[in-house]
């Protein structure tokens, strides 16, 4: 029998599943420091009166294997906004079922309703199963870009140089 | 007498300011062709009655002079809003007069203002020089990220590919 694949919006009562993704995610990527996200940290976050972002999860035969996390960011250059994915995950033993393409599917899909001009994500440079499965859809790398951060001591000094002005 | 910097945030009335800002802009950035924004597409992105991003305008000796354009992502490892800059620029002939750096003090003190636990913004790898800059006021570069991009027929193809199942 082919196993039934499931993918719905998460409500409050999902918060639990989606803060254990959200540690098997920072797991997988070598990342588990970073995550300082609580349960009451994301019931305002994603579903506080102003949430500032929404989550997907994925059931295959009624048991949860995967999420993803979006919201939507702004094309100066599009002048309108579009669908950011912060971050998919799909568990490392279900892989293969077409999981994470389904995720995508729906993805794409909220964006074109929500007049999403584009649709994009990151990845590590080191994930290269990932990057083959993303440009097997027809995405493209931005090959030329790069992120800068500004956290913690650097952006409390920066903060504070604009306070003494 | 030294020149008088100041900053604040848009209002409708610089709607013809912000579009020259970007198109210049895209001009530096050499991607001229990916401008579709107008001014009737930002009055609803900026300042509709759901603003998708927010807009700080610079000024030197009351000339404008450059503009950032940013909104809020998210860190699902934080679980909370981020600042995001999708856009800065110092109109080349007004460069070195430290306008680039007062925007980022200013939007360093917003992130912090609003609790943010970061502030980021993407660069060219070949700008050298705003590299450079970026690294001097302490921020980091993400060097093992990379934005894929779904768009165009490939994000409709996906989209149809949900519809049909």
């Amino acid at each position: 029998m082919p196993s039934s694949l499931n993918i719905r919006p998460a409500t409050v009562t999902d918060l639990p599943l989606i803060l254990s993704f959200i540690k098997k995610l920072a797991d997988y990527e070598k990342l588990p420091h970073q995550v300082v996200a609580t349960e009451e940290i994301l019931r305002v976050s994603l579903f506080g009166p102003k949430p500032q972002a929404e989550c997907l999860l994925a059931f295959l035969d009624d048991a949860p294997v995967g999420f993803g996390i979006f919201f939507h960011n702004f094309s100066t250059f599009l002048g309108r906004h579009c669908l950011y994915l912060e971050d998919l995950f799909v568990v490392p033993e279900k892989r293969g079922h077409g999981v994470g393409k389904a995720l995508l599917q729906r993805l794409a899909a909220i964006a074109v309703e929500r007049g999403c001009g584009r649709f994009e994500w990151a990845v590590l440079d080191w994930n290269e199963s990932a990057i083959e499965f993303y440009r097997s859809i027809g995405a493209t790398m931005l090959d030329d870009w790069r992120i800068f951060r500004l956290s913690g001591e650097a952006l409390q000094r920066m903060a504070k140089e604009e306070k003494e002005k």
